[in-house]
Parts: structure tokens; C-alpha cells; sequence
């Protein structure tokens, strides 16, 4: 008999769970069931056509060699039944049936199943102020949604842009507002870019793009009502600390899940508020599975739940539950909450957790932050990248990475998110045999040394102090001196600006060793840490007791006004 | 009482030793013994110097930050005494004392060590043939050998030159006298570039570049003799096929280790001619030690001795040895032989086992051949990349994997060769949670869906043929035929020219298949295998017994001539 599996959802997770079934059991009857028009659209490709970069919407729905995932080619190309305009009324999980409605026709359907895939994604949130209605206001996640802000935004070269939120998408549809020439400003209620996916000194660097792109960034700010024009249309955006004029809002302030048929149906929700379902995938009614968006996943850190929705998850969640509908018992490891993005010229990625998150949760941890080249510093193409890691002084493994600046953040996110998931130590990533040739790495790739670094503190080799504790130390009144071991020139162009700050090169450190006090702390600095690391060790093994060095030095060094 | 350290080579794994001890150990006394003037340069940099696009040499000496790492840096900052110009002419090790010639002053001096490194390094091969001591017949391997050939190289505008061995080296010196303007020849006696490194499949994509660009490639042809003008400057080079004029010669074929000491000292040599450490980087005595180019490792996917110099892990081992001579228990795991490198548009990478080396070694394995684009395919910046995949069927573990293309190989090549290095299988790569966003990968990362082909593979679902099974059943005359499925727009394009094929589209497959003959094989294909393998899973749904899909398609079809 012909096994009948109905999907509700035809974007990511949905109709790769479809087309897998199919390719296991070709005999089987799959059904996708899906409101909208369209189907198997790349949505994180939608501030991509907003800038225009992606000229036609089709491409977005293209596989990789241009064919058109659309209705059509579902029943042709795949023989999977798509029924789109269609919104599902109710699911009667004892007859094991689904009734749905078009609503285009108005006419009804019952759908039976033998397994049931729930691949009903997430909504963006509305926050709950006046306004959200005005013309003019958007949100963004359909390509509807994407169409009509493309070609209002076509129209307001010029004018201002007010973006609510700097999430992934904020931070994505910003680069393609100033594309259109508008004049933007981006309102973040939390105190850094990308929220809780970033460390503070990680999103510096981010807020340093912004704000080098000529963006208004106005962060831990909190927008009160968005105003209105006499004739409906949105006029300005009143925050907790001014009011800014608006021609046009986006508002992107992060999604939640719909669980609205699952709540309906009584399926377990988990504690995120998002669907519970078990490493097959599965949710509390053994017949019925979920995916994607609309799901919760382990985070493989610390084993908790976590709502992290991501494309790139989606996919791996329909092919595992393809894969379980069809007998094979595949299972779901887990997220690490890996995420990046780019803007204009600095990439930002992160996996696991950030040092806030582990100090919440009670981790006793080390962090290590390293800029440096990303290939052979020789080369004129060499571009920065701050790599911070979060370790586990227990177990010795990483908790978490952030890496961001011009230069390849990617591969070195790959790396960490592969060695928290292989369950290795930091200090293993020091092994690792990573592909080196000048024009794509350092001899030691920076992530090989940002472990070693983590390996020297894990060992109590070095004393350090992170930019917070220096930073907080200076705050505090405390008596320190900092010691500059860079050269005279290198401090003449940038520095830290405070009484504390003394300069004597590396180079002649040793030679000055009696110019240094023996009763004070001396904190080592120079432009990455490595000149600071070797004074502190050169102090250390010269009888002085209480040094440290600044880690990442002047690179990583946050507090801007103190320097000169 | 001081220890006394001993580190004779002053390039890559000698630095790095010396200077990590006086960190751990600063009151350790540690010279280095360098035969020449220059310490710590990036040798793999001296190609970007004879190209130009490193001005001075200085460059290559500097860290991160511009410090030059010459004999006053390591005495002043480092407290390390470096003797150049100095040759070590013995070693006692019963009275534990190196002896040593300065060839400047002819000096001796006798050195006493409570450890000794070895750290001397490789040399360049001198094949065994007629005029390679000719003017313009030049090696590559120290600063001053690059600084002759880019001085030479600088007046041969429009000249011939030949390069004789398409290596790493050879390759990157092919880029740099490309800059040059040379003419140039590029004759390998391998039947591909990268000799051992690659499966043909891959090395035919560097082929295509190295023509691409006006180079002509001598593949599986061997130089006998290197001929001479009247005044003893090289005029041309005879192979066994041909003889090519010659303006200038570089000999790159191969690099050998330095063990002339090592013998002399007696210390156990290895198999492969390197000498032969322990997991700590020890010899067989063990008060000397030895890392870098002049000692083999452990390939760790198969445990076998490797001789694989390479830069990124002579800095590994200098690390290590460091610890185990200040009482750290360090140990190196070995090496999975990742190399990589970029020749004008192309990058090629590769770690692990070719299928070359997996079949001579007895492995039962499957291949996979993944083409698609790095990033989502709807930017205009996406690249083409192909991966390849060697995977133990028995342990469904990783042997190999290489990827070339235009866009971005390395990340992928970091994934497997960690993906190697922590243990893990090859299904474990499905899941792990990579960065995703538009500007960096497609949804489900290259390389995430060449571990999902290889599982399916592993399970049998999806019959396929590698391009050389194809081309063999063309070459024996097979019936069969060859189904393509791509639209007749691509057909017209590009296509394998061939009786065999017939052209079918995926998307009107379904509704013809009383056009195909159901007692003859039938391998279908695409451009990239995903229609390929649709079609497939689509045929033997529906009773078709002798289906297969052919791996990675048009764009892995290395078979030029037979492509309109």
C-alpha cells in the first residue's frame, strides 16, 4: 500500500522532507500543503533582492542550475502533490486526517496521512507599540513583503530609513537600504548589534562598520510609538530618547515560531515556545513530525533547548525526517546556534556560547581573543580578524567562538563549530592539519593560535587581563602602569590615552628592566598581544611578580575615547 | 643551574622551538645555529617575492606587526643568541657538545647542550641529469636564491622560461613569472600537476587553468638534459618527446630532508629517508630532538610514516618540542597531508588519501564527486567548486577530499581535514551546524551535501559511476545509453558528443518513459549530478533495473574531446 505523507509547509524544511521521501520511496503519495503562492524560496535571500543584487524573485526559488522549484516542477519533476494557496483549518490526529481550505477556490479538503510533517516556520514578531500599521511601516519575510519594500524603497533615494532592530536581517537589510541611496538609521533596543548572538567587544567591531557607512546606530534605545502623517502614512519613530524622522520603518526585532496548529492539535511545546520534538524528530504524537522554523533545538554546549532558526537547520531537519518516515532511524544531533553575516566590508560570525552566556550559566571559563592577518601578513590582500574563544577551564573545551573583520571569518567559524561538535578539546584545534599556503592562512592559522593561546592560560602560562578588566580597572582609580612595548612610531599614530600608559619598545625592554616599578602591577600591551605576551613573560621570568599582559592589545581595545 | 638548549636551523621549527622555551623557562640558555645570514623567514613566501608582490625580503622575515625577526631581535627581545653564518660540522652526543664553524671568520666553536633540535630542514632535489649547473637553470629554496631568480626573471620579459615540475613550488612560481611576463613551459613527468596530491579529475580543473592562461602544460614527459649556448647560459631543455627553448629554468621537483647529521650522529632514520621521531618529537636519543621538514610523521588516517614538509607543521613541532624540553608532556598527533594552493583563479586543496593512494593500499571505498556553487547560486560572486570525497566503506570514515575551483576551497578542506583529525565518520559532516548566510555558503554547505551523497552511497540508495567507469564503458564499446537531463538549452551548450546520449528532460521524464529501453543500462547525468541522481531515483522507482547517475556531471566530465 502506498504509504500517504501530507507536509504543511512549502519553503525549506517542507519540501526537502518531501522530495527525500520521494527519493527513498518513490511509490509513496506526498502531499505539500502551503498558504502562500510560492514555494522552496531561499529566504535568507530576500535582503539580497531588496538590494537588487538578486534581480528577479525566480532565481530565488532556482535550484543551483536554474530550474524553477514552482508547482510545476513539484508534479513534474518530482510527482509530489502541491496544494499552495491553501491554509490548513485543523488536524484530527484520530482519523489521522487534515482539512484544509483554498483560499483562492474557498473549497474544502480533508487529507488523510499516514505521517504528518508540520513544517509551518516562524512569523516576525510585532512589538507592541502604535504604529506597527502605518504605510509605509514593513516587516520582512515573505517575498511579497520583499517586492513591495524593493520597490518602495526604489522610490526613497534619499529619504530616511528607519531600521528597528539589529538582528541578522536588520543588519543584512541595512546594507541594501544604502544601496538605495536612503539615509538610514537603525534602532537597537539592547546595548550591541546582533544582540545575544555577540559578546560587546566582538560587536564593536560591527558598530564601527555601521557607523563607517555613514548608518545612524542607536543602540540600548527603545522605540515607544512609531507616528503617523495626517494621511496614515508613517512620518517618524519615537524612541525613550527622541524622535527620528521616517519616510520608511523596516521593522526586524526576530521571529517566533508558529505553533498555533500544533497548540491546536496538543502537541507538546517546549520550553522555548517552540514544538518539542525528539532527536528523530518526532513530537509528542509519534505520526506527526516537525521541522525547521517552528521547532526547538538541543544546543550541543550544554544540552538545553534553544530556538535557533536557521536555513541551513531546516534542511538538515527534512532530510532527517524524510529519512524516519521512510524507516531509517536518523537522528538530529543538535545546533551549536552557529550564525554570521556581512556587512559592507566586516564579517561577523559565532557559534556556541558567548562569555555572557557562560558566565550566566555558571561556567568557570577562560577567553582568548587573537587579531590577526587572515593569510600570510606579507601579502597586500592580508585583512584583520579578531578571533574571540570561550573555554571551559574543566572540561578544556570551547564553549563558544566569535570571529569578525574584513577578513575570511568563515573558515575559522567552521572550524570551532566542528570542534565543539566533535566533541574535542580546545587544545586539539592546535593539531588540526588546516590547509596552508600564503595566500589563504598564516603559517599558523589564527584559529591554531588562538588555541595555543587558550592552551599557555589553561596551564597558567601568561597572566592576562581581558579590555573589560583593564578597562575597569582604569574606571576604578586602581594604580597600575600600562606598559606599551610597541615602537615609537606605532605609538605616535595610536594609543591609550592615561597617566598609567608608559612606552618602552620590546626591543629594549630588557635593557630598561630598573625604569620599571617592582611594587606596582604592570599590565603589557602592544597592537595583538604577541609583543605584550612576550614582555609579560620576559617581566615574569625577571623577578617581577605581578604582571599580565592586555589581550588582543590596542586591536581588540573597545573604548575608543581613550584613545589618541 | 641553566639549562642549555641547543637549535640548529634558524627557519620555521627552530625559531619557533627557541623562542617558546625562553617563554616557559626564561632563565634557559638557547642558541641557534643557523648556516646562513637570515633566520625565520617564510620560506612558502619567497614565490610572492620573485612575483613582486612582496617588495622587499624584509617582509618575510617580519612578524604580524612589521618587527623584523633578525640576530638583534632574537638577542634583544628573545634573549636568544644566534650564531650565523655558522656550519655545525659534528655532534658528540657522549659529551653532549655540537661542533660549529663560522664561514665567515672560520671560527670554531664547541657548544655545549643538556637538549638538542634539530630543525636543518630539506633541500631542494637536483634530478639526475645533464646541465643543471648551467647560468639560468635555478632552485628555489632560500632568500637569495629568490632574490637571483627575480632579478633574472625581471629582464626576460617575453622570454622562455621553463619550469620543470608542476608541484606546489612549481606552481606558484608558474603565477609569479606569468607576472613577469614570461613565456612559459610547464613540463611535469607525472600525468597530472600535483603529482601524488591529486586524482586526475581534480588536477584536470589546474590544467584547465594553467592553459587558460597562456601557459603550456607538459604532462607524463620527462627532461633528460638541460642544454647550453657557447658561454654556458642555459638555451633550451630536451625531454623525451621534444626539446624547448630555454631562456631561464626552474627545477622544482621536490624537496628532500636534510639528514647528513642526523647519519653522521647515528639517529634512527625513517622509512621514508626522513628521521624518525617519537609522538614527542623526539629521535632516537633522547636528548635531541627534531621537527620541520627534516622528519617524517604520521599520517593519521592510515598510521603510516609520511614525509610531508610543510611550514604550518614545522611551527606544530617546534611548539611541541618546546613543552617536552621544559618537562611538558606535548605530543603531536601527525598529519593528514593537507596541502593547498592558488594558481591565478584557481584554488585546488587536498588532505587525506587520493583514490589513487586508497586503492594501492587495499581500502573498499566509494567516491563522491560534488560540483556547486560556494555561496547561495542567486549572487553574482558565487563560484563554482567541486569536491571530491574518499570514504572507508568499513568505518564509513573519511580517507581524502579535495576541492578545486574559482571560489572558496579552503573552508571545505578545513572541514574534512578536522572532520579526519577528530575521528568522526563522514555522515557526522551532514549535520555539523556551518555558517550559513547568503554571502558564504548555499543553505546546505558543499560540502554538507557531499557527506549526505556519501551516505546515501553508503546505503545504497542511488546507483552511480565515477567519470572514469563512464569513460571506460565508452572506450570498451558498452551498450548502454547515456540519458541527459538537462534542458535543451544547456544541451545545446555544452554536451557529451556521443552516440549513446539521448536528452530527456527531468521535467518531462516522467511522462515519457516508454521512450526508454528497459532491457539496456541507462546512466543518467546533468550538469552538477542533482537532476542526475533525481532521474535516477526516478527510473528505478519505476522499474527500471539497471539505472545509475553519473558522479558530478558535465561540470566533473574531465573528458574535453568529447564535449561539443
Amino acid at each position: 500500500m502506498k504509504k500517504k505523507i501530507v507536509v504543511i509547509g512549502g519553503v525549506a524544511c517542507g519540501p526537502k522532507a518531501a522530495a527525500r521521501v520521494k527519493r527513498l520511496d518513490p511509490d509513496a503519495h506526498v502531499t505539500i500543503i502551503e498558504k502562500g503562492e510560492l514555494l522552496s524560496y531561499a529566504g535568507c535571500g530576500l535582503p539580497f533582492y531588496i538590494a537588487g543584487e538578486v534581480e528577479n524573485h525566480n532565481e530565488l526559488m532556482a535550484t543551483p542550475t536554474g530550474v524553477v522549484r514552482d508547482t510545476f516542477f513539484f508534479d513534474k519533476a518530482k510527482d509530489i502533490e502541491v496544494k499552495n494557496h491553501t491554509l490548513v483549518k485543523s488536524v484530527d490526529r484520530e482519523k489521522k486526517t487534515v482539512c484544509a481550505i483554498n483560499v483562492s477556490t474557498a473549497e474544502s479538503v480533508n487529507i488523510p496521512y499516514d505521517s504528518l510533517v508540520l513544517a509551518v516556520g516562524s512569523k516576525y514578531q510585532i512589538p507592541p507599540i502604535e504604529g506597527t500599521d502605518l504605510n509605509g511601516v514593513n516587516f520582512l519575510q515573505t517575498i511579497a513583503d520583499a517586492r513591495k519594500i524593493r520597490n518602495e524603497s526604489g522610490t526613497l533615494k534619499g529619504k530616511n530609513a528607519i531600521i528597528i532592530g539589529a538582528g541578522l536581517i536588520g543588519i543584512e537589510v541595512t546594507e541594501a537600504f544604502k544601496k538605495q541611496g536612503m539615509n538610514i538609521t537603525v534602532i537597537e533596543r539592547l546595548d550591541n548589534a546582533m544582540g545575544e548572538l555577540l559578546d560587546p567587544e566582538i560587536a564593536f567591531h560591527l558598530h564601527n562598520e555601521i557607523k563607517a557607512n555613514g548608518i545612524a546606530l542607536k543602540l540600548g534605545e527603545s522605540v515607544m510609538k512609531i507616528n503617523s502623517d495626517d494621511r496614515g502614512n508613517v512620518k517618524s519613530v519615537t524612541t525613550d530618547r527622541g524622535e527620528y524622522d521616517a519616510d520608511m520603518v523596516l521593522i526586524a526585532v526576530g521571529v517566533k515560531p508558529n505553533t498555533r496548529l500544533a497548540r491546536e492539535m496538543g502537541l507538546e511545546i517546549g520550553e522555548t515556545g517552540a514544538i518539542k520534538v525528539d532527536s528523530n524528530m518526532r513530537t509528542s504524537d509519534p505520526d506527526i513530525y516537525a521541522g525547521g522554523d517552528c521547532v526547538e533545538n538541543v544546543n550541543i554546549v550544554n544540552g538545553k533547548p534553544a530556538y535557533t532558526p536557521m536555513g541551513s537547520t531546516a534542511n538538515k531537519h527534512g532530510r532527517i525526517i524524510a529519512d524516519n518516515i521512510c524507516g531509517i532511524d536518523s537522528k538530529f544531533n543538535g545546533i551549536s546556534g552557529t550564525a554570521i553575516c556581512k556587512l559592507f566590508n566586516c564579517n561577523v560570525g559565532r557559534t556556541g556560547l558567548t562569555e555572557r552566556a557562560a558566565k550566566q550559566q555558571g561556567y568557570d571559563y577562560i577567553t582568548v581573543l587573537n587579531p590577526s592577518p587572515d593569510k600570510a601578513h606579507f601579502l597586500s590582500d592580508a585583512k584583520l580578524i579578531i578571533i574571540k574563544l570561550i573555554v571551559d577551564r574543566k572540561t578544556r573545551k570551547l564553549l563558544g567562538a566569535q570571529v569578525a573583520g574584513p577578513g575570511a571569518v568563515d573558515k575559522r567559524i567552521e572550524v570551532a563549530a566542528v570542534n565543539i561538535a566533535s566533541g574535542g578539546l580546545v587544545t586539539d584545534i592546535a593539531q588540526f592539519d588546516l590547509a596552508y599556503a600564503p595566500p589563504f592562512s598564516p603559517a599558523m592559522d589564527n584559529i591554531i593560535t588562538a588555541a595555543n593561546i587558550a592552551e599557555n592560560k589553561l596551564n597558567g602560562f601568561g597572566k592576562s587581563y581581558t579590555p573589560y578588566e583593564v578597562h575597569d580597572k582604569i574606571e576604578n582609580g586602581e594604580d597600575f602602569m600600562m606598559l606599551d612595548v610597541r615602537s615609537p612610531q606605532e605609538h605616535k599614530e595610536i594609543r591609550i590615552e592615561d597617566p598609567r600608559v608608559k612606552l618602552i619598545p620590546l626591543g629594549v625592554l630588557r635593557s630598561k628592566l630598573d625604569e620599571l616599578p617592582r611594587d606596582k602591577e604592570i599590565v603589557t600591551f602592544c597592537k595583538i598581544s604577541l609583543r605584550g605576551y612576550e614582555a609579560e613573560r620576559l617581566l615574569a621570568g625577571s623577578g617581577f611578580t605581578n604582571v599580565s599582559f592586555l589581550d588582543g592589545g590596542i586591536a581588540c581595545w573597545p573604548y575608543k575615547k581613550e584613545m589618541g
